[in-house]
């Protein structure tokens, strides 16, 4: 992660860290331990814990090694989380980083304030702008509404490996396949993209008309879900709502249709129901079948849950969109400590001079020059 | 252009320019003509004057025939130009649908307020949030600033007809070439996209690094002005601004290379310095070349100018293009027609809904069938 | 044209063509001019002709003052041209330059034996294959046999200019129109490819199961004529054959279709019969309006003629594909000037040899560096 | 594998190997085990043998249930895998399937004249041609000669695989990568065309100029060995050749490239003397560092073994390519044993007409209606 690396260089020479309590919440793996180890280079204490159940042993051992405190374990319960928040907070973090704004909630609850938080998912975002909206007396800056991600993560990182975690999974052959995308956002563009540059004829579902027209315009073919559905090979959902694909829609996919979900919620198809209906069967790894009762099978892939990251064999997305992610965070927590007034309260965007930095430190690394 | 005609009857038969005065710049030829008879079917009294220059004799002939009032000649000069606008404004035109926000700035002049205005251009909205800014007491819908034309006006049909407008002019093949695009924006995707779609090895110059960092994701290259210049078989410009190619650029092209421009404004290249220093010879139709003092020869495509329209047999954009864009006029026309205070005054947006009927008609008549 | 002007410097400098007699038959225009140019510098003595009414007046008159006996005149009739070749034959020519084997023909009937011809098309092979064969006791070279030619020739610089000349004529856009192509050899390969690359959704038709597969692996739709012809927005030929789109087949195209042939033969779609059912009406340069007696109208492009020679503004083969053919003309004539033997009687195709150098030239003109 | 099921259920109906023996050497697995199940259903005694340690024990027990002889088990060693040769051989099989050309070779050094053979690999057919040629008395359809191989194993099916295991083994975004692929045969062709779908810059080394001048032509690159592996962050041997990179090369890599190799032998890197100079250590699954004497670090993936099937995670060619090969080897056989002295003796090509079967079933298993 070359980005990273050489932004926490930089940070660390500049001490922007120095002295200062940063509370960690976000997956504990060897990528993300890169980032704290930077940021205890750089000065900082840093009071750590993960996501329910995606802590690595070996990767809080060697955390704790390096100074970081780490309060979870792997087979923590809801309970025990709840603690880890409440301790995090109650230990008056000067900088946070979330992944969810469940540590930002505690803060809150506990009357601390740190200087600002950054927080890493839209649907944390979300739930700063609705139920949290106006309680948050600090700055949060929200890393994936950078256009960076977009582009890198959600358009190239997304599509591209969601596409391969298919064909990982059933050794496939895409091509003269229908493949059917449910939205056109960054992620549904990735999709559909590299889902073509396998070989597949490519629908696109989108009820916003614009983006619609931007996917014809793209070469692709669109259509309302009823209509799609009946052509599809494979289906894919990459909406961020729920229940796109409900069981009705099921019902009518061709025999031998494979579905699979790249959105961050499982409920984008409606597996419950299918399971009630249909109780899959597994046939391979990740993969189940589902005989319907009017006797067509489907297949679904890692029972809904985001395919890139939850099939067997899904790596999640390029290191490189990690490289890009974890430099806005370091970024954006420095811009935070270093700031003096000049972010307000609430969610915000990512400064664009670092979105205008970190693209370029990108660049870079890919052997091009920008001006 | 089945898009405007199915607008037009709809329209039509909801008599929403029954009685009313509709003032109207833009070229007059045979595609603008379509959505004039249309205009006056539905009822409207239509008072018209043609670009400098760009009026067709048959055309306004035609519409003279259909009852439109067309007062200038396809040799007038700049002070009956001046004489025309202020003739439209004195009608009190209901409406305005303007091309430059001349007839715009006229009617303010006259004390004259329609209900609303259309304006065809940037550079025309440009000027109403300059200069003009504040002083126009009605709404200005401006058409230029909807996605819709972003993208299939833009992206594909500038893209594709200047890429097509460069090898027509010189029969050339792009393969392997290298063609380095300025400006990253809407015209430049489209151009990076078609060229490379004809074989040709791509580098993007973009100042902004988040789109510099797109174009390197879309799989392009990118380089600073003067590392790409120096390896340049064509240049084309499409920024919007002035002096992107000055003449110490054009200096250390490589013998041989072609620069061309794509934007609106003819100064993106320094073709007046350029000519003093190293004066074109043609060479074919639109094609000028311009022996520089060092030796070196450089060509010149349609002197600078919009090369689509500009260079010998270009034809602009597809018609499909033409299609949208007076599509989006007209029912801009008819929702300022109809409204009851429901615009803020000044310049402003395509309403949602226009965007969302008018991509609804575009993709049904390709075939497509949106939700 | 870099590759021929250096293969006639080398083969100038060996002298091969010293006080030898060349019949030239072949379009007379600029650049073909440039290899009878470099066959005169090359020390060879030139009597030459073009193919009926392709002589240009300027080029023939720049020949002549070259040294170049020129025969033919523009407005040439069929009885002009017999003796033109009975004449180049009387000269009794060391080597033959064709261009449909008709003066081959005319040295056999002569009892001339050249040491050696080349044939530039395959039409002239197949007659020295099936008429002539057996008769020719002379080696000769058929240029347009040599992969080089498949490869740049036809499928990029034909099926670029075919789809090229179809957008000019038309000024549409292809974006989500269905093209059907008829014939999935070099030209068709290179048509579907540059149609898809403007948007267009593409069909192949092609009897041959192994290279149907082909195209559908290369991501095209496959049908038989009857199913493609009912969905296409543009037909194009490319099979070499006849009546490969007879009328009963027009009678089903949708309204509003377009045809275009990219064939050397016009008699690809069944023009004759058209025009007798349903005469055409030009509706813009090159383009016909054929009204079918049940109401349908279909668009015909430049009389069914090659599309991208013959529709108005086409401009044939990029240079580039010019380049090529006629130095793989004159390093085949070198070649039969110095041979000793090595060559058999009879139609051959181009020396390995030769389209190894050739190839390797075009690369390094192309800026590549191959080993 | 929809095309071999109906061609099984065909041929199993004409009942053409009704009371023959047939030897059949190919890996013993699930895939294969369909084919060996139609024969047996079509009336065949089937007397099997898979190759060294490929041989599946679950699938070796349900071939023995369905009544095929199975010779070997998963633990033999070099001594009874001839002794298997030899039993089939003995058994004077009426038809041999054979996968390397040992039973083939086992037959005729027992005085054996099967019918006829089919030779999977093209390394068998080039023994067939050299060591063994002449003694064959019977005819050998080589499968892998055929152009549908060609086109849906090697160019798709080889060249997606491969840039999909090099992917999946290190989690590398290939955009704006430098892949370097020698040989632009039919598994170049799709490595390059599959790693430019992933964003990478392409540089193809391939000796042939002819092949050269179409890979420029395709877009990408062409540069010399030396000149390419300075540049290369991935280099790719396809070339089915030996020692193509050797030693010397591979000094020459920058800091951090990988390699891969595609072909069926090992040794078209030079794995050897890379060990001896600089051992690998393993990084990840199937992935070495190399770090070279000079302190540069090169990566080895699979230790050069063919890395689609050899790379952790590696799954080999999609099911359709599958699909595909075992419905030739059941045609071939198929005719062989319904042919009255129609096929000469020793190695030849799958018959045109068995192309052409196979070619149409599958066009209709992908959902395309040829002619």
């Amino acid at each position: 992660m070359p980005v990273l690396g050489a932004a926490l260089a930089e940070l660390g020479q500049q001490r922007v860290f120095d002295g200062l309590t940063i509370g960690f919440r976000l997956h504990l793996e060897p990528k993300t331990a890169v980032l704290v180890k930077g940021l205890l280079a750089g000065g900082a204490r840093v009071v750590a814990m993960g996501n329910e159940g995606t802590t690595q042993f070996g990767t809080a051992e060697a955390l704790a090694e390096w100074g970081c405190e780490v309060l979870d374990r792997p087979d923590d319960g809801k309970g025990a989380v709840l603690a880890h928040l409440s301790r995090i907070a109650e230990a008056g973090p000067n900088l946070v980083l979330d992944n969810g704004a469940e540590l930002i909630e505690a803060c809150v609850s506990a009357g601390r304030s740190p200087k600002g938080a950054t927080e890493e998912t839209t649907s944390g975002a979300f739930r700063l702008r609705a139920g949290l909206a106006g309680v948050v007396g600090f700055p949060v800056i929200v890393i994936n509404d950078s256009p960076l991600k977009a582009i890198v993560e959600n358009k190239h990182g997304v599509g591209e490996s969601v596409v391969d975690a298919i064909v990982r999974a059933t050794n496939m052959s895409l091509h003269k396949k229908r493949v059917v995308v449910f939205g056109y956002g960054w992620c549904g563009r990735g999709i559909a993209l590299y889902a073509r540059r396998r070989g597949a004829d490519v629908t696109a579902v989108e009820p916003d008309p614009v983006k619609a027209l931007e996917a014809a315009m793209d070469g692709f073919d669109v259509a309302g879900p009823d209509g799609a559905v009946r052509t599809a090979d494979v289906g894919i959902t990459a909406t961020g709502r729920g229940r796109v694909v409900g069981y009705e829609l099921i019902e009518t996919l061709p025999d031998g249709a494979l579905l699979a979900n790249a959105g961050h919620t499982e409920a984008e198809i409606d597996v419950i129901r299918l399971e009630r209906e249909a109780p899959g069967e597994l046939v391979a790894p990740s993969l189940y079948a589902h005989e319907l009762p009017g006797g067509r099978t489907v297949f679904l892939l890692a029972k809904g849950r985001i395919v890139n990251l939850a099939a067997a064999g899904g790596t999640g997305n390029p290191i490189e969109a990690m490289d890009l992610g974890l430099t806005l965070q370091a970024r954006s927590l420095a811009a935070l400590a270093a700031s003096g007034g000049d972010f307000r309260p609430g969610p915000q965007p990512v400064p664009q001079k670092i979105n205008d930095q970190t693209a370029t430190a990108m660049l870079e690394s890919m052997g091009q020059t920008p001006a």
